[in-house]
This record gives structure tokens, C-alpha cells and sequence, in this order.
């Protein structure tokens, strides 16, 4: 098998992360209850995100930035002044989280280092990125970290230029098959998908993706087994 | 001369940063004037931001951040709920601002490259930075880009190891002796200092430096000559 690199996606693929925005989601909605329901805040909330994504770019200050916007919009500026204290606390309680990893990361990263260069490439914010790393205790089975502001086509470009190996020499594991998997087979790499129970609307993908170089596992300790039969049968 | 690789940083040396920042705040203290006068207003939002500084990291976003939970804070939660719309308005501004070259910089930039690889080394927050870059038009002068969550030697050793060189082949021109020219030396590598004339107060030393691998120039041209008297001399 020609695969030289297997790079992670690291949010809902080694670590747990979209629950926790569910969460602080909930809290805000129960701050706004009084005017207006759940559904219909996440739907402001969501609008409001996606029209400062280019702006923030992805990660929890921007988030925090965001849920502000939207309180003072849906409320027409009448929430009293120390709900956005509560705001702050939310998105503060986010950055502070210990890392809780999901199972069998740790082993198969062991167990796939020295048949491959094992690469994380994540998106999002910088520091809260690096503290998730150090906290996670994986660093140690990363030759390269990739900190990306965005998954797409000519990132993942730069990045297998810089790794210094052809296309069809990358795989990518992630849980997002927009961010994750349909750009590196776009560019001719492989890819597995390891779907997590919850994605962020903006990362979902509303067909199914079928194509020679791309597999769909149940978990990372399958994708490690289905990496280990493809190997033994080049 | 052994030089291999100039490093610049970004923020008020290739383009100007901190005035915006100062703006920034001056238009915040305005908006608080009936609560406390300017200094101490500048005082407490230098606490928040010292005490975000690890959660947040440094860029606008977590300053964003900072100037609302001061704004709380000194106000005792008295100031009207529009004041959270004015943060925002100013945060976002300062996002969207076009960014402004520093004289000499394009030419220099030309000038050294074929002489030496020529690297970014910024500091800050991803988004902004690939964005000031992109809009800076600098992006074809340089070999690689390095946006950092800080500037301490461990970081410095890493870029370093990065572009496969000595640190003795590594020059780094920048505007805080604290974040680019202190640990550079340190590491064995050569720093030019272009100071700007405003500096943050967190960035700022309280010593001169003296040391043989050290310079001090006025400005971004001055450092290029100096570059080119080192190379003759070699």
C-alpha cells in the first residue's frame, strides 16, 4: 500500500467536542426562554454564526462572541445586562474543559506508528487547538501538527506539499465528511470516515459519498484494523 | 555571513497593528467616561486581558472579549445593554480594517528574497493573521508562513528544527525585543530590532540589550542595508 501519512482530525475524532457546544447551547437557550423557544433561538443562533464565520473563523471565542449577538438581537436589547456575565461564564467553563479523549485513540496511535507518519489536522482556533493537545496527552504520537483556519481543497494542498509526499500518499480520518474526506479525495488522497452521534449543521453533508478511495467505520479502532488489512495486502 | 533564513514578524513591522488597538480603546474609554476617568479604564482592561491572556490567547476576538467583561465590571452592570452592540461594532470594525503596508516594506521584501529564505513569524490569532496576510498582497514574497500562539524560545527552537537549519542561520527582525528578539538570541540565532512607536504594554522591556548577535535600525530599510553590509562582509 502507498499510504506514507495518516492524518487525524481531532474534534469528535480523538477527543469529544461537538457535544460540549450542544451543552453550552442549551444553557443559552434556557437564559433566553422567555422570549422566544429553543428551536427558534438556535436558528438565530446558527444565522449569526454563519454570517461572522469569516470573520472569527471557527473556535469558542467566536462562538461566545456570537451567542452575545444573538441575545441582544432576539431580545430587541432587553435581556438584563448580567445575563451576558452569564454569557461569558459559559463560553469561559468551554475553555477551561479537561480533554476527555474517545476510546481506543491512545492504542491506535501507538499501534500505528512506525508502519506510518501519523500527522493531526485540525481546524480551528490556535490556542484553544494547542491547550486541547497538551492536555490530551497525544502529542507525543504526532510527527506534524496541522492548525487550520479551513479544510478545503488548497489547504489540504499546502499541507500534503508540506509533509513533502504525493496525494495518493495521505490518508485522512475524521468524522466530517465536508471538512474531512471530500477534499482529500478530491486531490486524489484516501479517506475514512468515523461518524460521530453529533455534528455541527454546517459540516453536514446531505448525500452519501461512494468512490474507490474512501471507507466508513464505526470507530477509530476499526479504521486502525481496516489501515492494518490494507497494508498486509499490498 | 551564515544567515540562512530572515524572519519577520508581522504586526506593526510589516504593517500597522498596535494603533488600531489604540483606537480601539480610546473609543471604549468614551463610551465609560461617566463611569471612571480614561487611565483607569485602560488600567482595568489591561487586568482583564493579563488574566484572559491564557484562555484567550492575543488577537481581537479575546480582546473583544476583554473589553465586555470590563465594561461589566467597572460599571458595577449599570451601563445600558446598546453599550454590548458598540463593543461589537468595534471589534468588528477593527476586523474588516484594510491593512496598511509600513514604508519600505514591498521593496525589501524583494530585495532580500533569492539572498535568503524569507519567513513570516507572527504571533496572534490564525483567522486574522491569514487574513492581514492575504490582504497585505506579501504572501508570494515568502518560502513559509509561521502564525504562533507565542513567541517563546520553545516555539522559536520548533520553527527552527522546522526549516531545517542551525540557529546560528536564523535572523529575526521585529518590533518587541520581548517576543522576537530576546529568545532568538537566546537560542544562539541573530535579531534586528525595528521598534514602532507604539508598543503594548505587555510587550514591552525594561532593559536595553546588548549583545553581539544584536542590531537596532530606525526602520525596515535600514535593516535590508545592514543585511547586505553582513553579506559583503562574509
Amino acid at each position: 500500500m502507498p499510504i506514507k501519512v495518516i492524518a487525524f482530525d481531532a474534534d469528535d475524532t480523538l477527543w469529544v467536542n461537538e457535544p460540549f457546544f450542544r451543552e453550552a447551547e442549551e444553557k443559552f437557550a434556557s437564559l433566553l426562554e422567555d422570549f422566544m423557544p429553543e428551536h427558534a433561538i438556535m436558528k438565530e443562533l446558527y444565522r449569526t454564526e454563519i454570517e461572522n464565520l469569516q470573520l472569527y473563523g471557527y473556535g469558542i471565542k467566536g462562538f461566545m462572541l456570537s451567542l452575545i449577538e444573538t441575545a441582544l438581537r432576539i431580545s430587541d436589547h432587553k435581556v438584563p445586562i448580567t445575563l451576558i456575565d452569564k454569557i461569558l461564564a459559559i463560553g469561559k467553563e468551554m475553555l477551561a474543559k479537561p480533554v476527555e479523549l474517545l476510546p481506543g485513540v491512545e492504542e491506535v496511535l501507538q499501534a500505528l506508528n512506525g508502519d506510518f507518519r501519523i500527522v493531526m489536522a485540525t481546524k480551528g482556533d490556535l490556542v484553544d487547538q494547542e491547550r486541547k493537545l497538551k492536555k490530551s496527552g497525544l502529542e507525543k504520537h504526532f510527527h506534524h501538527i496541522e492548525i487550520m483556519s479551513e479544510k478545503r481543497v488548497a489547504d489540504y494542498e499546502k499541507l500534503i506539499r508540506h509533509l513533502d509526499i504525493q496525494p495518493s500518499e495521505f490518508m485522512m480520518l475524521g468524522n466530517s465528511l465536508k471538512s474531512d474526506i471530500l477534499p482529500v479525495l478530491e486531490l486524489g488522497g484516501y479517506g475514512i470516515h468515523i461518524p460521530f452521534h453529533t455534528t455541527w449543521i454546517h459540516e453536514q453533508v446531505d448525500h452519501t459519498v461512494e468512490h474507490e478511495r474512501f471507507f466508513t467505520v464505526d470507530n477509530i479502532a476499526e479504521a486502525s484494523e481496516l489501515l492494518k488489512k490494507m497494508g498486509t495486502n499490498s
